[in-house]
């Protein structure tokens, strides 16, 4: 296969789908089993559809929202002509209690927001091209990150990721696999491993059959065998995305991210992070201003409806981390790569 | 509750029972569903037994061998009355080759034989006497390593254990879990976190059910959460077994281990190895000798007969990991305990 072949053929996969006025979802939750797409047609759908993780991933959160508060927008007209705003704010408050850990959501809002505030009569024609757009530009972006992460992994043997980064994670391409599909692209990276991800077993049910949609080659791991990896020399990059980045480059990702970096650190192995700029919260000043979503128990102690743990087990199920900006070797957005980010080096990339 | 009652209440289950010729195996892969309890009759099922981990923890894989092994003198006796010793040699081997990475196996087989070699006449009171004394040793070794091991503990807020190292893992009471079990009598130990370890899910599916049959109160994770633990103050050791243990101290154990291990350096929190003496294999001189053991790939790719991946996924399933000797805080034996152990310590020690 010639490389331009290879590059029209690894990038298939679509999560979102605006439709004449409907959110098409592709329900993540009955993945790989099954490929099914659900129709939503309201912003408590959307907003439903998030928070039970029809759709995940914070890219792909954000552009869910945005179309959802196209939604709340028209409800709000049709619902209350004379004072719409006033039943947008709780619809909008929908939208963004639905996860708390990813800084997408907020921002796809506030994106939203700000237009509809400078619109004049009818906003609902401008409002969908800024939802349109919000998509459009995520899956450039991710273009871009994976041209200039994938200069990283030039003979490089083996990588690492964790959860799903994907075009199922984003509007499409992906972040951290939007670099990967670059590399694998260019024929730089000869292995792609993936941690299944526990609990709630993202790379093995979407990692996997993205890549496998694709043709790429992968690898399922226990993701407590990556320490394993690194001291067998077989992977020289671990590669993930990011929930949220705060103004000191700490990192809030998919639990396991942050024992991934330690691990990484301690092998000399390099840990790059993939995330567009709207992952970056300035308003976060360092990780101790995020909120770790936890989510239920029985996450952790079930499995397709089938026990794994004894009747009335506790279990503790943090399901982001936070990885201290020291350990990132590389923070990859589309407006550049920064070394060991910190503080300064990412607001003095913001301001380009 | 007394402490001398709590202490009685805290040890109530046992993994194997030798039953008048019959090896009772409770059915570990069957837990926490059923309690059912499988009767082996031959050398054929124990190695079956083991190699399909019906019983498996290195120390209760070494006493299944060593009554197995009776079992194999028996039926060389009545298969070849002429010559036993030559069918012997194939009855033994299948029982070494049932689990390649627990020492346990190979030193109780080599007890076993090295009293047969002495025996004259009729060898086979002396060695159903033989294995009834590795599993009663067992248990006092697990007492003692109980003991000292707890001492280590006082006003410890949290601990975490992999994998299972409990009552069913042993002979009774346990290596790490023997440690936790001690500590928790003593009351110092608040909080018990066990790692899921994925794939086999021994402390979702063991560790929890063996703890709650006691009333030791423990709390689940992801195994990918124990750094998120240590970042956040919850734990101050980590408390695990081992399968083997070389001469200079590095320690095979389950996977998932070592990642524990790098990561606890990280975060200054204390590792700490139980083991009893049986499981240090002087002919191993580091680690690189020891195999590590790969386990079928479906074993991360289904679960309970439901497939997690799509068909058709890879998968790497190392069920082992090696752990430097330089990560371990303390190596509790039942001979005593070595800080940061290392070849000559370890010599030292065996020679008491």
């Amino acid at each position: 296969m010639k490389l331009s072949e290879k590059l029209t053929t690894i990038d298939t996969v679509r999560a979102l789908q605006w439709d004449d006025g409907q959110l098409r979802l592709l329900d993540q939750r009955r993945l790989p089993e099954k490929i099914e797409y659900l129709s939503l047609n309201n912003v408590e759908q959307v907003s439903a559809a998030i928070r039970d993780m029809v759709v995940r991933g914070a890219p792909a959160i954000g552009i869910a929202a945005a179309y959802g508060f196209v939604m709340a927008v028209t409800e709000s007209v049709q619902e209350s002509p004379e004072d719409p705003a006033k039943v947008l704010v709780n619809k909008t408050r929908l939208l963004l209690n639905a996860r708390p850990t990813a800084v997408n959501l907020a921002w796809a809002v506030k994106r939203m927001q700000t237009l509809l505030d400078k619109c004049e009569d009818e906003p609902l024609p401008a409002l969908l091209r800024e939802a349109q757009k919000i998509h459009s530009e995520d899956i450039q972006a991710n273009h871009r990150m994976g041209e200039i992460g994938a200069a990283y992994l030039r003979n490089c043997h083996g990588v690492l990721t964790h959860c799903n980064t994907g075009s199922l994670a984003t509007g499409g391409y992906g972040t951290a696999l939007g670099v990967i599909r670059s590399a694998y692209g260019k024929g730089y990276i000869k292995s792609v491993y993936a941690g299944e991800t526990r609990p709630w077993l993202q790379g093995s049910r979407l990692t996997a059959w993205e890549l496998m949609q694709d043709n790429i080659p992968v690898t399922l791991i226990a993701d407590s065998a990556a320490a394993y990896l690194m001291q067998s020399g077989l992977i020289s990059w671990v590669i993930v995305g990011a929930d949220r980045i705060a103004a000191n480059g700490d990192v809030a990702n998919k639990i396991g991210t942050y024992a991934h970096a330690v691990n990484a650190n301690y092998h000399n192995i390099g840990f790059m992070v993939v995330a567009p700029v709207s992952t970056i919260d300035l308003q976060t000043a360092t990780s101790s201003d995020i909120e770790i979503e936890q989510r239920n128990a029985e996450e952790l102690l079930q499995f397709s409806g089938n026990r794994i743990a004894p009747v009335g087990a506790d279990a503790f199920n943090p399901v982001f981390d936070i990885t201290p900006a020291e350990l990132v070797t590389v923070l990859v957005t589309e407006k550049g790569a920064i070394a060991s980010p910190d503080q300064e080096k990412i607001s003095e990339l913001l301001r380009l």
